[in-house]
């Protein structure tokens, strides 16, 4: 009988932080591909866009002049997918048609005010500002919402509609679905080793050594066992049990900068090129619980997965069966962790 | 106090398919787009295309030849995500390494000989041929697997890489993670109100008529209340519990054929476009068991939002805290319902 061997034959592996599967085809990277190609754009930016909405000075859409800010900068989401004031549907008990109050708030996050930066590109200093933004943030919106969402979508293979560096937050008088499901998933962890779940998992990555992609003195990205995306990463503490962003003292703080700096340069060395994903930070909501089984992480969901115009798609039997991917994730940490710490760009 | 009105006021409504919820945000469909156009592709396309490894008579990227087909032609996927003879990776009880195995195998079924065609714009008849190919593939393969995923991806949006009118077919060792979900909401509903989940939602919606996009004799598709996707559709029978495509009598099996050529023409005539979407049918799993709490049904999922270059992006927040959408699905389902059933390419 055969042996098996991970880097060969398929099999699933499970995501304790969401309760899910996903199949591994390791296989099938041999694949041709004569589908989609994405669009690189790879001119020069200018500095400052007379066009771009984001820009210091500019116009916004609604008329709105935007300050000639310094720092990251930010201002309530002209098109918000949430109000404030919203009121609430009629109770049901009927289990077919239930729907509920959804509060909240979108705000727009300008990381830099120079148009042609993204994170990779900015200083320790710069990115150590816009983490105190965000810490600002969640201190303010936390005191009236349940859940802050964090998030940046980058590229236009992202969703995203404007090349300035930015990112969102969003809050939410509830919790949403997947961190509903973290927070159980987590809790019941807790309850069963004594020990939050990515504390946990840290410790074993940081011996196991296997999808280590870059460590800093306090932070720790892996490309986790579970991977859906072909290049996705999980970034956490390596041994505090930190709740939230707003917990960090100044070090951790600053090292935090870093850590985003040198895994975002990773990630433009891969294909030499800009990037694109989704990356975004979970952490203990503010529902007045002690929420000692979350361990504040941020998630990094890119999408390509052979070049900078081939993508991976989760379409077809990835929505209606699991997630499948091509690569296993040792395969895929092997070789971000073996890129340039050094940006492409700033390297000669 | 305001009144809560659904086609104005964020909301959340929850899908008890899934167990999970959608953020809803009627007021955000008026937002500007500035971001990623989709490529439309309008080209006519030949009959017959020698560059294209589906029609018939041509060679595939392994050097086999097509046979000269002129039904719906089956064959293995020369990069399939599941093999037959995986072994097993070593059982563990670490809570966070866990592995396990999975066999399956994967098919292309082309629909029609002809590489113009799509599902729209086949016959009633020849629809009823591809089912027919489907009945059988999933009587084969349900003898030793417990789960045949029949889905199709349509588009270059979608992930599709060959404009050939086909689709494919899983079959695996194990319950797919939706599959898994669905099985269970399914079966808790059965054991609550004694009759299965979707047999009484159809009920509903028949009343109601607020959501219904086209029904036939046998068939019912509505944009399901809980609809994430724009135009997502629920297919299911109208008033028969039916577990599996294999249970069809000829009546009905035919009748699903006018639905499927009905619903993807008015998808078609939305945006005058070949409209990109994944769709595949949920069913009964072959698992020995009764299964009286499940119900055939087909979900489609689109992704475009304005028009046939403007798609919805799932994306940072969707990601990492839960669906949103931008009109309801009343919304949709109005515009869907108002569309003509003769295809735009077929009127004249
Ligand atoms: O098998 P295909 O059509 O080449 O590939 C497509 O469908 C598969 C099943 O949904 C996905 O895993 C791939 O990402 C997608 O590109
Ligand atoms: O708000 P943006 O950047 O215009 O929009 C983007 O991010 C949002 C939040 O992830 C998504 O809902 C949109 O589909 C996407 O296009």
């Amino acid at each position: 009988s055969i042996i098996f061997d991970p880097t060969e034959h398929p099999h699933r592996r499970y995501n304790p932080l969401i309760d899910q599967w996903v199949l591994v085809s390791p296989h099938r990277a041999k694949r041709p591909w004569q589908g989609q190609q994405e669009k690189v754009n790879e001119e020069q930016k200018p500095n400052h866009d007379p066009n771009c909405y984001l820009c210091p000075r500019n116009k916004r859409i609604t008329g709105e002049l935007n300050p000639d800010y310094q720092q990251p900068y930010v201002f309530k989401n002209d098109f918000s997918a949430l109000l404030e004031d919203t009121p609430a549907p009629e109770k049901s008990t009927d289990p077919l048609f239930q729907s509920a109050q959804a509060q909240g708030e979108s705000r727009v996050i300008c990381f830099s005010p120079d148009h042609s930066k993204t994170l990779p590109l900015l200083s320790v200093a710069e990115i150590s500002q816009v983490i105190k933004v965000w810490q600002q943030q969640l201190s303010e919106l936390g005191q009236k919402y349940q859940w802050v969402q964090i998030f940046e979508n980058k590229g236009a293979a992202m969703g995203c509609s404007n090349p300035h560096p930015h990112g969102q937050i969003w809050a939410n008088s509830f919790l949403p679905n997947e961190v509903a499901r973290e927070d159980q998933t987590q809790r019941r962890y807790f309850v069963e080793q004594h020990s939050p779940m990515l504390l946990d998992y840290a410790q074993r990555e940081l011996q196991l050594k296997e999808r280590i992609v870059v460590q800093t003195e306090h932070w720790l990205a892996v490309v986790p066992y579970w991977a859906v995306w072909p290049f996705e990463t999980l970034l956490m503490p390596k041994k505090a049990h930190i709740k939230r962003l707003t917990e960090l003292n100044p070090e951790q703080a600053e090292d935090l900068a870093l850590m985003l700096k040198k895994l975002t340069t990773k990630y433009d060395n891969l294909f030499n090129t800009s990037f694109p994903y989704s990356m975004g930070f979970h952490a203990a909501p503010f529902n007045g619980e002690p929420n000692d089984h979350w361990q504040l992480h941020a998630h990094f969901y890119p999408p390509l997965l052979r070049s900078a115009t081939v993508r991976k798609f989760m379409v077809g039997y990835e929505m209606l069966g699991e997630s499948q991917r091509d690569l296993t994730a040792e395969q895929a940490a092997t070789r971000l962790r073996d890129l340039s710490e050094v940006h492409y760009k700033e390297g000669k």
